[in-house]
């Protein structure tokens, strides 16, 4: 995809992210007891949002560009052996979603033969959308104003500031050692953050993310941005990240291999 | 202090707070390595961010509010055995602070012979402003809309979400075995939140914090914030929260209770 290409993708992504911002924002924080009364005993505002927010960016996705593939959280993969495939995680970070933090996120993002090239984050609450593409850099836009993305340079591992939205995500005991590794020769391990904490390494404030136990629609659509803000995002081994699992994102190559070797998976 | 009086120190507190928002915010995601070429290599903007904050609080306070005690995390107590007494932390959550996610908060509350009374938490990035007074509700102010805040009731211990910043803010043995001993018991814990996560409480989406280490500016600004919207706080014992330490804060006395006889001190 030529530099143009990849700009209207962007744009579009953009657009149709902020577009759906309103669908989820509207179950945001709603109260399970009051929503209960007009809607039944099992009426879930995350669910819903999920459905909704999916729902909206499926359909625009499939009008606006036909013959592309669509992966999705709820409703699956659609035509996903096409060149180009769209990416959609409606509400990342659920269980911020439900607790009112606004460190949740509408993930949109779109991959060429697997690799991910244009990514969307969407933070409707706060009123924040993190974007970047192959090539093109990285951007958070709050307000009316906008802020170029750049990973922080020059932190070796001893001084990294470590990101991870649960001690719990590392199922297996070997992920969960490897994971206190290099929590361990870190300067600072803050868990939460679900999708934001990658966001905040692309501006340059964390420095690592370090999970286990995601899908591909969790991180294909931020790898752009990290990637486009100078940062470098794979599995626990050095390959691609695209597939989710376990995820090791960095401000710097050097960081992320330092990172690689205490990790040791 | 009559209702008409505490109105008048509650208006007062939350306009303050709101005041100080754009002189914590001027230095939220700011560039170490920028701001060390024009000021030197020592140069820490959440340091810098909490003494001007302090400094204006307190300049504003003692202007406004003469013979009232003023006791501060950056400067300590000033006249602080005084009937009423203003409680500042100039930027509560300082590692969230430093990492760039928008969950610290300007806190500032008065007390009456040792006792909370009004409290505030201003957070600028977002635009939000929780306060409580006791006898006058609490509500949070978000852009241009104002939401009663109101605890969520008839939540038993299995099924409450509960909130801690880190899992190590447990020093002593004891308190951490405390700790998990409620978090088992618990539907979910998260980690994260800081001030944030009392508002969360208030607000109703979350039932539970148990958080230890506290200092008294860290928890007596929200606790009329908690107990307007109908929680409770305590310390680990059901004694006063309002000196830091050990709190437990829940959505509910019965709630409270149950959480009181599980961490079991």
């Amino acid at each position: 995809m030529n530099p143009d290409e990849l700009q209207q993708h962007l744009d579009a992504a953009v657009a149709l992210a902020e577009h759906a911002g309103p669908i989820a924002s509207g179950y945001f924080r709603q109260r399970l007891d009051v929503q209960d009364k007009s809607r039944g005993v099992h009426f879930d505002p995350v669910t819903v949002a999920d459905r909704e927010v999916e729902r909206f960016l499926r359909a625009e996705l499939q009008s606006r560009f036909p013959g592309y593939g669509v992966l999705g959280e709820e409703d699956g993969g659609e035509n996903t052996e096409a060149e180009r495939c769209w990416v959609i995680d409606p509400i990342d970070g659920t269980r911020a979603f439900i607790t009112g933090m606004p460190a949740w996120g509408i993930l949109l993002g779109l991959t060429e033969r697997g690799t991910p090239r244009v990514g969307v984050m969407h933070q409707p609450y706060i009123g924040e959308t993190f974007s970047g593409a192959s090539g093109l850099g990285a951007r958070l836009r709050h307000g009316g104003t906008e802020t170029t993305l750049a990973t922080r340079r020059d932190v070796a591992l001893a001084s990294a500031i470590l990101y991870c939205t649960h001690p719990d995500v590392f199922i297996l005991q070997d992920d969960r050692t490897a994971f206190e590794r290099v929590a361990g020769a870190c300067r600072m391990t803050r868990f939460g953050g679900d999708c934001y904490a990658y966001c905040l390494l692309a501006l340059g404030q964390v420095d690592l993310v370090v999970e286990s136990s995601l899908q591909s629609y969790d991180i294909a659509p931020l790898i752009p941005i990290i990637e486009a803000a100078g940062g470098v995002v794979t599995d626990g081994r050095g390959g691609s990240a695209a597939q989710g699992g376990f995820v090791v994102a960095a401000g710097s190559p050097a960081l992320h291999a330092e990172a690689l070797a205490t990790i040791a998976l």
